[in-house]
């Protein structure tokens, strides 16, 4: 099942048919991150390189052999790296327990609190990258000017926040994503602050190309179940903006769509 | 496809898989009309007995033809009617051309323009078909003393608007769908407001048992997609309900959710 | 100070250059009572007459020796009136207190919990008052039908509530307020739910002829400093309804005002 | 008249008694500039050197001349300035223009549509200015981490959008605020984005310290009477903040704050 009429999800040379991309951290095992990740739908599983073990210790479980290399694309992460150089180093080292896969999704976190980005690391890692040859993924703030040199840049995709990490607040601010989408070129997917399965819809509704999540899915009292309401969410709210929905009135006969005037 | 790990929707004696109820009016033409309810899913389809031909005149096309019994349960409303005799009168109707069902949508309009409920005349009506053996469900304002007043006379569902109809607004105040979901114990019914599939999505998160819609699907560009899209964003907004949410905090880390204190 | 370049606020005959009436439940004291009212500027004071002494024990404390007859319209209330019969009998009750004075505030109150209004029987009794010669204004629920019919059976103002009373939740649903306001010729005011000063502003800025409120005062940790908070923020409110509102765009540059297509 | 109980706004060395900081562009005439600064009570008024003559042409009307010295503070600003060079080499040109004048506002604006802050550009002004003995108010985006690096370089004041310039949308993101206002120990002032009064008492009702604005006065329809509102607004914010508002509850008598479980 995906989003009827609809368009692969394209990431750099690579197609997708679906839109949820999930994180990995947070789960009671291995197993239910595999259930979960299975009833998600998702193509995408992005692992954070300095926590899951991918390879870097043959002595431990590894997270790939529950992720078939040939079902999920992997999306090495650099959650965890504070400092462009850090971040830097995590993705070589994914791109060698990857075998030369060079998609990545660059995050440098500002701090422990907020785990909001550092935009000016994160500026400097996403040159470097892009100079050696990734294919960089970049979490960032909703500020529609840095999203539009972060795609400037090159990145093959611009992941703004809906709200802080693990806040589960949903979209907190649609005109920045709206301004961003306005003008992007590359994939827009919205990284982090997803609560429920609405906030999924809302933000595909606005026009992004896909959502990023994982608190969201790992944190709820049922997991898979509520994997699988990420699933319908995402493609409903998909769904939603191709169908073209209704104009917004005060009521049914009225001439205008509202206006903006009184309502906020 | 139905909600996972869920119970049936029941109302009086009947139950239903599908939690999604939609209306007939304001399609291009019955076939564009029945494609659309087909993709929906719906169980129940409401139909206005005053404006549809469903055996009132028999040398016209039926929309029963196009809706077949053993698939859907037709649910008669009052949708024209302004005063609690008419809507009574009505339903006697749609009790007769269908052959003694008693399962109806009693909706009373106050004007034309804002489509809002007449609540005192819907109280009438809704007394008087009780004690006729009808099965009521009522179409009211979100007001939370007249919703548990409709369940105290009998109503085997409370269908209180999210926003005027046609409007398209969304749910305009979850505070009192909320106050009317914490008493009832008959199914609570979103009707009118919706206008995409996030909506729809919110209403069932909300604790809500179903949804009835009509102008958003067939008001959309492509009604049969957005019916798609409804239909997921119902089992989304059901499974999420379900599943328990991630609570609402200020950042990950933050030691209790939001209070309120601070946020609109 | 009152708002600049306006005009006064009527109700029946009355005029009055406050648009921000109080009550004077939940204070500490009479002393606290009569610093914060004063502090509010307000000219209209609601009393509830089931609660409060104003007469009807010569042997206590009275209310008015702290609230001038000379400087304060007193608005005698029917608090703690749960049919339309009580609220008849208190709003008598009131009229001999005070010596033949017939304007009053009706509230019929549906239950202990939410303290919404029971609108049916607050219909039985406006009429019956208004046939009595009282002026009544009126405490309903928002919706646009039934604020119509107190208007049309005589009430000299309504009073739809924000949001329950004492609940700080600020104005739920501001799309019914406006349509409430669309078609009123008496005044509308806000009465119940206001928590903080923007809340009072965003009545005033909707159009509301004024606003009531109590717990906001009496319950803040400062009464008078919030009373004072409210004054200002009912003329900030007024002055910028008159002055005209910017329309809000998504930037400066942007051709035309937002139509509410993208956003909630 | 001011704000009740407060003390003084503080700005490096410098002392206010209003929180309501105004700009000077787009009104009719300097007469209507004049008459509107009066009304709305500020002390700091800022200026775009770029734009408007504040001595630069000695043959032409003076600004300065309707703002008289020994009551405002004049506070230069770089609007219209694209890089760090530029704003860097206003800031000089206004220091000479104003006697040695070093308190300015910087902005570095990134584009001529969304006015959106140039943050690296601005990252890279502060430092060069605040090196040279300027003291530097920040216009910046409302990243949480940016701000706390403007505060840690020495910006004697932060000052966060609130939405684009010009665009009257309010605060779009009171979490982001309420993150910046947590952390903060300069001043933290919102700058741009207020359309009308409410939105001017939520700032100061979230713990701002002051509201910087321009278009919504100048582009009401009634500028004096706006500005009015805003002084108004801004003081009943503060005050309703000072006051300690009572909670949110769902109803009076519910036992504990909403806690942000069921709304959004």
């Amino acid at each position: 099942m995906t989003a009827l009429n609809d368009e692969p999800l394209r990431i750099g040379a690579r197609t997708f048919t679906s839109r949820l991309l999930v994180g990995t951290g947070k789960y009671k095992d291995l197993d239910q991150t595999a259930r979960a990740i299975d009833m998600s739908g998702a193509q995408i599983v992005t692992v954070a390189v300095r926590r899951v073990n991918i390879g870097q210790d043959p002595s431990q479980p590894n997270l790939l052999d529950v992720l078939p290399a040939d079902r999920y694309t992997i999306l090495p992460n650099t959650a965890g790296c504070h400092t462009a150089e850090e971040a830097v180093r995590t993705c070589r080292l994914a791109r060698e327990l990857l075998d030369g896969h060079n998609l990545v999704k660059l995050e440098v976190l500002a701090d422990h609190k907020t785990l909001y980005p550092d935009v000016t690391e994160t500026l400097v890692a996403a040159k470097t990258l892009i100079a050696d040859g990734f294919e960089v993924m970049v979490y960032t703030s909703d500020d529609p000017i840095l999203a539009q040199r972060f795609e400037a840049m090159g990145c093959v995709a611009v992941m703004p926040l809906a709200a802080p990490i693990g806040s589960g607040l949903g979209i907190r601010n649609p005109y920045n994503l709206h301004l961003i989408l306005e003008q992007a070129t590359v994939p827009i997917l919205v990284d982090a602050g997803v609560g429920t399965a609405s906030d999924a819809a809302i933000a595909m509704e606005l026009g992004c190309d896909g959502v990023l999540m994982n608190t969201a899915i790992a944190g709820a009292t049922d997991p898979v179940l509520m994997a699988s309401a990420m699933r319908k969410a995402i493609e409903a709210g998909r769904e939603a903006f191709l169908a073209g929905r209704i104009p917004r009135k005060l009521y049914a006969s009225a001439s205008s769509p509202l206006d903006g005037l009184f309502f906020g």
